[in-house]
């Protein structure tokens, strides 16, 4: 009897990345490959996305990837993987209709895409399938109850249990509860908001917010929010309409996603309560709701553009009311900060989650985790999507709820478990980590280049030029100095010089004719001699870039 | 008559860098001065203080600071002022305490220290003034009632009301009452928490946490917290002692603050519970508490370095409980996130914010606001100690308690208050800003280098070096290329290579010998081919630095 193997490629040690591997004898699938944004440190990293090694060394296996939702952190890297493996995309009308935007961006023609649809079962390989409806912060949303040669397997996806969606699609109690019935081997549950209590609310209690922001705003109304909760533009668009407002979509992401929606059916809205973003003038201001990104604070976004007095079209007034509908990804609040700041001083009435209810979360609070565990009933449990705080608090529900510690499995990224019918182990790993998508290039993780932006960060650059006689040793040009980083402007001159003449002199006087004709021992004690120098004045280690020439 | 002009130099548009100068006539003092920790975009700064160009250009005005409790954001910025002027300063015994540590280690040698005590009137210049015993964080805090012959000005300083604090000295709410009655002209009020409805919890809840947490406990305990919170490890001290176990300080500001506290009798411990650092081996688990600082995740902190394994003597053990008795500062949640992270992996019970109840806030929530704004009844309000968020949300909070909006100054740092017994009008304004403390130096916000450093992070440094002959023109030597930070050093040798035979071909194929003898105008057609050639290959645009020797 065969193995079957799991193999987490990300997600198990960050918010993001999430991104599966399904493997039974020469066969296997992926589940999501999803991207995440760069931490502080990656200085210079546009995103991050898995390591896929283990995937392109064995090609051959790998039959298709399967999809549970359009989120960036699940879908985000499956263009970078595509272009280097051709894999047929399996994902529901919605995921599909974003995501081959996105895979046609890269310019990869050839493609293939596989509709699928809840409680419709397909096969891939050993892999019999079935997508199951679920709820969360974006629609058309499934968990995968895949059925495999040695037992069925549950992977959540991202979800809570909405009673009352938007959509009106429900959450599937009913395929989770004869999964559990029927048995099932393992479950894989999303750990993100694992160390919240309670039920997470329903995406409808925003109905009522929007509704009461909207009876009380004087002015305009900016709302702002993720490019991908088109239910939540759907939302502010059906507010609008019961309030008499018209409704502008300004930034390129927020127009793309909700035109592709309303093409697939996700989204409706009549024509003529839609306003261009050069025609917003023409509105009066209590019949207009503008709705743009930026939730994040990011530099380049809408509202940060609006903030700063920088849009092209809209400027702050007093009267507007700003509803910044998301909330911070742990890391941005100060960003966030600082443009809520911004848009208060200019007199707007700013809403956000620290002053008012306006986002709920996309995830599975503790009780709802709870009732996935005891409906599935799982014989084994993968706590899967989040750091170790979130999945250990998970794998600590999964006790309480009488699943035994030995039963559990705290994996982490590049992980093997085996299955058998027999018996379940983790053993052995495959190369798993971060890539780094930096301008037109994909890089690994440890390279120098992080650190050495680092270091340039904090302390700059010293670059020394000096021209010799090959034959003589003559210090012929130089020393140059130039530093970037290094000191404040009005120091700058001053240090450069001193630097120069300190090296002049070591060359000069310090050094005989041996080493001044030899390059690479001439560089070297440049190199000490400024680093000494440097650090006395300034106790900074800028990076020392010695050039020696000779002629 | 005369006028009094308040000047705020910090504080106003962020949380730290407080600072107030209050001037009638020729004379002035100035109430606290605070520092702040730089924020992500301040590349390689290490602290911010207040830009005190104001006090400095008019040092004969200047008779003393009067400081309200030791915190860094009221005290880290004196030693920077009083090294460029000598001020009496005036402060509680154990602020004074700890910050004459700090002003010594500057080595200001003839420093006059003016200790003061809650209820004891003392005068400076035309300013009679009386401390007001305030509770918060840190012990030993006052308000200051600032009679002025305008009138009398209430500042806070930081406070909440706590009534039963740790040090059993109360919140005096009866001179807030007896000023109230004799008439406030003008109060200035912590905003930091006025965004935070009902009423902050007192210091003492912790006391039950802490014993629930030690009954608990079954191996090693490891508190966290701020250095400065003395009164914090003195309630750590008290439960050690309940509970049987010996507590060993560790981290050099933890052990000189409690020090210095011990000595003026702010913190009390019997010699034989306490143990050193080199002992602790010497104890059983369960009999031990090591305190230590790293609250918010510093990079070079007692607990980074134990979550990183790189502590001399402290090894996280799986049986360990560690307790981070602090609140994340906006920005440093991802730094704690990663932290706590490495704990848990190691196996050790971590309690900190987010999954449990190990902190309670210093400062005043909004129903305490109300307190200070109903007894006082000032006539005229300025909210202080916050970003325009917490300022704005305070005066609303004034204007429901029936202050009249033109009554309250939203003031920006450096903006002049006139208050005179008819009126009162903000005008004017003085210098005011943020000055970065970098390695040794101080020098100004505006400044290039924090540009440079900027692009140097996110895009790295190309660097191009030519040796011309000065008569021919020719190219006697390089083109040598060196980048750093730019890209993956995979990818490097080989840029470079392309970026030297690009450069050289540009000078021997594409320049006139005008041009290859104008060192000035080849280093500019260099630096703009470079870009363009490296934008195109990497969407990058990293700074370019072409030197041009000519021998």
């Amino acid at each position: 009897m065969q193995e079957l193997k799991i193999i987490p490629l990300g997600g198990l040690n960050e918010i993001g990345l999430n991104c599966t591997v399904f493997e039974y004898g020469n066969q296997a699938i992926i589940v999501d490959a999803g991207l995440m944004f760069p931490e502080e440190n990656m200085l210079g990293v546009d995103i991050v996305i898995p390591d896929f090694s283990y995937i392109l060394e064995n090609k051959d296996k790998f039959k298709g990837i399967v999809v549970t939702h359009a989120h960036e952190d699940h879908v985000g890297a499956i263009p970078y993987l595509l272009k280097d493996v051709n894999l047929p995309v399996y994902a529901t009308r919605l995921t599909l209709g974003l995501l081959r935007k996105k895979i046609e961006e890269f310019k990869l023609p050839n493609v293939e895409y596989h509709e699928i649809t809840a409680k419709r079962v397909f096969s891939i390989g050993p892999f019999t399938i079935e997508p199951v409806s679920v709820t969360h912060s974006v629609v058309d949303c499934v968990a995968l109850a895949i059925k495999t040669p040695v037992g069925v397997i549950i992977h959540t996806g991202d979800f809570k249990i909405d009673y009352t969606p938007v959509d009106g699609k429900p959450f599937d109690m009913a395929s989770f509860c004869r999964y559990g019935q029927e048995g099932v081997l393992l479950l894989l549950s999303d750990s993100t908001n694992a160390t919240v209590p309670g039920f997470t609310p329903s995406e409808r209690v925003l109905e009522g917010v929007f509704q009461r922001i909207f009876s009380e705003a004087k002015g305009r109304i900016l709302a702002v929010t993720f490019a991908s909760n088109v239910h939540r533009v759907q939302q502010i668009v059906n507010t609008a309409r019961e309030f008499r407002r018209n409704v502008c979509l300004t930034g390129k992401s927020v127009v793309q996603n909700v035109l592709i929606a309303k093409e697939l059916g996700y989204f409706k809205a009549s024509e003529e309560i839609m306003v261009k973003e050069e025609d917003i003038d023409i509105y009066p201001d209590d019949r207009l709701v503008i709705v743009t990104t930026g939730s994040q604070g990011e530099p380049l976004s809408g509202l940060s553009r609006i903030a700063l007095g920088e849009h092209k079209k809209i400027n702050v007034k007093p009267t507007d009311t700003i509803v910044i509908s998301a909330s911070a990804i742990p890391g941005n609040q100060r960003a966030i900060n600082r443009i809520v700041n911004m848009l208060m001083r200019r007199g707007a009435e700013v809403l956000y989650e620290e002053n008012s209810d306006v986002h709920v979360s996309g995830h599975a609070s503790q009780e709802e985790l709870k009732f996935i565990l005891m409906t599935c009933k799982p014989r084994y449990f993968v706590p899967i999507h989040g750091d170790y705080i979130r999945r250990f608090t998970h794998a600590r529900i999964a006790r309480e709820m009488g699943i035994p510690p030995s039963s559990i499995f705290l994996l982490d990224n590049g992980d093997i478990l085996h299955l058998s019918k027999e018996k379940i182990y983790a053993s052995g790993s495959v190369t798993a980590g971060r890539m780094f998508v930096d301008g037109r290039e994909v890089g690994e993780i440890g390279d120098v280049v992080l650190r050495d932006r680092m270091r340039l960060s904090s302390d700059g650059i010293c670059t020394v030029f000096v021209v010799m006689d090959k034959t003589t040793g003559d210090l012929i040009s130089g020393p140059d100095v130039i530093m970037k980083g290094v000191t404040y402007e009005s120091m700058s001159q001053q240090l450069m010089d001193e630097t120069g003449s300190m090296v002049r002199n070591l060359i000069v006087n310090q050094t005989g004719v041996d080493m001044r004709t030899n390059q690479f021992e001439l560089k070297k004690k440049i190199r000490r001699a400024v680093s000494r120098f440097l650090y006395k004045k300034l106790m900074r280690n800028p990076i020392v870039l010695p050039v020696v020439m000779e002629v």
